[in-house]
């Protein structure tokens, strides 16, 4: 098709926008590993997890061979209010690097919440409220899957409890007003209103929390409330279904403009933005029908894919959580204070482990100044001043678009760009300032937490 | 056409953006009284504005007679990154209000300015760029117009200087922090970089600024600096010319699905948002075509329309502008601590001001406390988070729709929803806290400020 006839903007016509979710799982040859049980080693049952999970979540989560799974009416009135999102054709930065590349970018950020993570908030807050219970907990780090839940609760008249990653709680005091906006109640982490919080604090008096710790906390309030249950805005299954109407809309748009992309990127802290964008890519991949280059990029703080085991760990702190199998730094490593607070994690979903490991994707990790340089450069040129997180792609994107220009190639690139850094502007002014580092675990410190994952044999 | 072939969201396509700015002006039988000269209480000519504005802005500002002019290709370019702005149905709001109103909402937000300013910044950018000069200097109250200067200027390699009033500089570091991402400069106003600002401090030591003394600043700025020229985001007639775009495209998408308005909505502060939406509505109102309803919403604080005074007036706290006729409080009123910063001018827009003497236009002022209830009422059934000044609006509307519910009429209404608040989360913390009260300027402080307004005698 003509290269003018694109316009800067393809959104969908509302009657476009999918009905259905895409479970990528349907279509691997080599499943993700079943959760286990951490008493027994025994994969986790319906019933095991049902004292945590909302019941039709829990069959999302187990269900594996069911590819397409019908989006409830309601929730897709709720996605014609901040969706269908744009695919951008990144003209102006095409033109400032001098790249024959095509660059696309799928944004995300236009909804209060300033991200993807609304995608996943609404249906779980739906299946909350259908199953008649009084309100969810969960736990937030950057703030941004916190503010989705806090929307979506608002929404459907559903009681939210959040608990925040002390350190993002203090450094962003204004998501935390968000929050309470939308009327949820926030809680800095660890805190001493659960057991595990005060363990956790009895243990490092000092710490500014992680999201590991915050999981733990969370979980532990829902279970000990009548008529609680606990949603993660990441890492599983239900949380990448959920998200595939990110990469559905983005296929759609492209096959609409008869546009075949070549590499395809997102940045990865848990996975549910990038197992949203690739799924029905990854799926002619996987059926042998394209081979598309597809990018997962980490910060190099937090390598959990790159220089991760793919073993059996917890997924939270605390160890209260069933056994994942994935790419993982091991649930004690502490993160550095990297501002990509979306992104610090030390696991990865268990369906784009299996994924990487079978080799179907490729990941890459970037340094956070690079990543705030290629944000800067961004947002001046492309208008949308972009989140942390999301800068991660933006950083490769640019890098992959400059290969490009060495070599004359017209390749396609479409990248993931999740949402908006309005509320990370202390880690943009420490960068406009000059006052950011960047930090590398060293392999010392990676060994020391791979001893203390749990032991479980080999199935 | 059918109720259920309304979308959420219509979006033109990018062929049905405007390709001319509407000149209201053109089609007012009486004119806005002219710019006067202070020093000689004669017409300002295009050489006495020359100092301080481009040259091909002075053209646009002094036209009264051409309807439409054409936007050049480079500002439509950059208007596709983030136009067409979506007009929303607001499907939730009216059911939740049990209304049989219909409303609409033109939505502004979805740039990281996080208002409609853009659409003003980057065509005064763009003919400062065009004539050669070095860089542009400005005011800001709220932010939002800083921060879309900073944007436009940024696009095109031009320097930024932004005065700053020194309670938002202090209130939002943040959007401090996302101008200096777009490489401005911006000082906090009253500041000891120009004389004005030097004798501000002098006469009141502990003033935390205003909109008019940041405008003296800026000018001086301006007019001392070899290759600079001072530009503005409100009040101007070329504003409400360049804000044109979102009346225009609001009008094609209500006539692409036969929608006819009764009731148009803006939050007026200098007038630049309702300018621009109201435009060709108010052309068939003009010429007996139609009969809207147009309602301008301020401040209680800040009440220029409804409590004001319609004389020439000083633009600016130092009196260094030209002498404007305006509703007026007087250029020494200095509004209370009302958070929303951008309506906290002491004037108006001529063209609005005229069209409100000539009866062609509602005023109402409204209460802070009754605007953030609605905010937040707003926010949680339809999602966005709004900027306190688009609330006003959001007020109001709610209120004719509650009216609607009364008498059962199915009235279809259109307000401005020109931004969003996530720079505004002090104000809303302040809410959610239960600390936020009212002011309403008394009679008596009105009347001992119009006692400064400046002598002219009529023409």
């Amino acid at each position: 098709m003509n290269e003018q006839t694109i316009p800067y903007k393809i959104y969908l016509e509302e009657d476009e926008m999918p009905k259905y979710w895409y479970n990528l799982r349907a279509d691997m040859k080599n499943k993700p590993a079943p959760l286990l049980n951490p008493a027994t080693l025994k994969p986790m049952t319906f019933e095991d997890l049902q004292p945590v999970f909302c019941d039709e979540l829990i069959e999302q989560e187990l269900d594996d061979t069911t590819p397409y799974i019908e989006i409830p009416k309601e929730i897709r009135d709720f996605y014609k209010m901040y969706r269908p999102a744009p695919l951008v054709r990144a003209y102006n930065l095409e033109r400032k690097l001098g790249t024959p590349a095509k660059i696309y970018y799928k944004f995300e950020g236009n909804n209060t919440s300033g991200s993807h993570k609304l995608n996943s908030a609404i249906a779980q807050a739906y299946y909350a409220k259908k199953q008649g219970l009084k309100g969810v907990t969960t736990e937030t780090g950057a703030g941004q899957w916190g503010t989705a839940l806090s929307m979506a609760c608002a929404y459907l008249g559903l009681d939210c409890q959040v608990y925040m990653v002390k350190v993002s709680y203090e450094q962003k005091p204004f998501r935390r007003e968000v929050m309470r906006t939308y009327g949820a109640n926030v809680t800095p982490s660890p805190s001493l209103t659960t057991e595990v919080g005060k363990e956790i604090l009895r243990k490092h008096p000092g710490t500014t929390g992680s999201l590991g710790c915050a999981i733990s906390e969370a979980v532990e309030a829902a279970t000990k409330q009548e008529g609680y249950r606990y949603v993660l805005g990441s890492v599983l299954n239900q949380v990448l279904l959920h998200q595939s109407v990110i990469g559905l809309e983005t296929k759609t748009a492209l096959d609409k403009y008869g546009i075949e992309p070549d590499i395809i990127i997102g940045c990865a802290g848990g996975g549910s933005n990038l197992g949203g964008l690739i799924g029905p890519f990854m799926r002619e991949k996987l059926r042998g029908e394209k081979d598309y280059r597809i990018i997962a990029v980490e910060p190099a703080s937090c390598p959990s894919l790159t220089r991760g085991k793919y073993a059996y760990d917890f997924c939270d702190t605390g160890m209260v959580t069933p056994l994942q199998k994935m790419y993982t730094l091991g649930s004690n490593f502490i993160p550095s204070a990297n501002h990509a607070g979306g992104l610090r994690y030390h696991g990865m979903s268990s369906t784009l482990s299996q994924l990487y490991d079978d080799g179907y994707l490729e990941a890459v990790s970037v340094e956070q100044t690079g990543v705030f340089e290629a944000a800067k450069f961004f947002a001046q040129i492309e208008g949308t001043l972009p989140a942390p997180e999301s800068s991660h792609a933006i950083r490769v994107a640019i890098d992959e678009a400059l290969k490009c220009k060495e070599t004359g190639e017209e390749k396609t690139i479409v990248f993931g760009l999740t949402g908006t850094g309005y509320f990370d502007m202390v880690a943009y002014e420490k960068f406009n300032n000059g006052e950011m580092s960047d930090y590398i675990p060293t392999d010392e410190e990676l060994e020391a937490s791979f001893a203390q994952l749990p032991v479980v044999p080999e199935a």
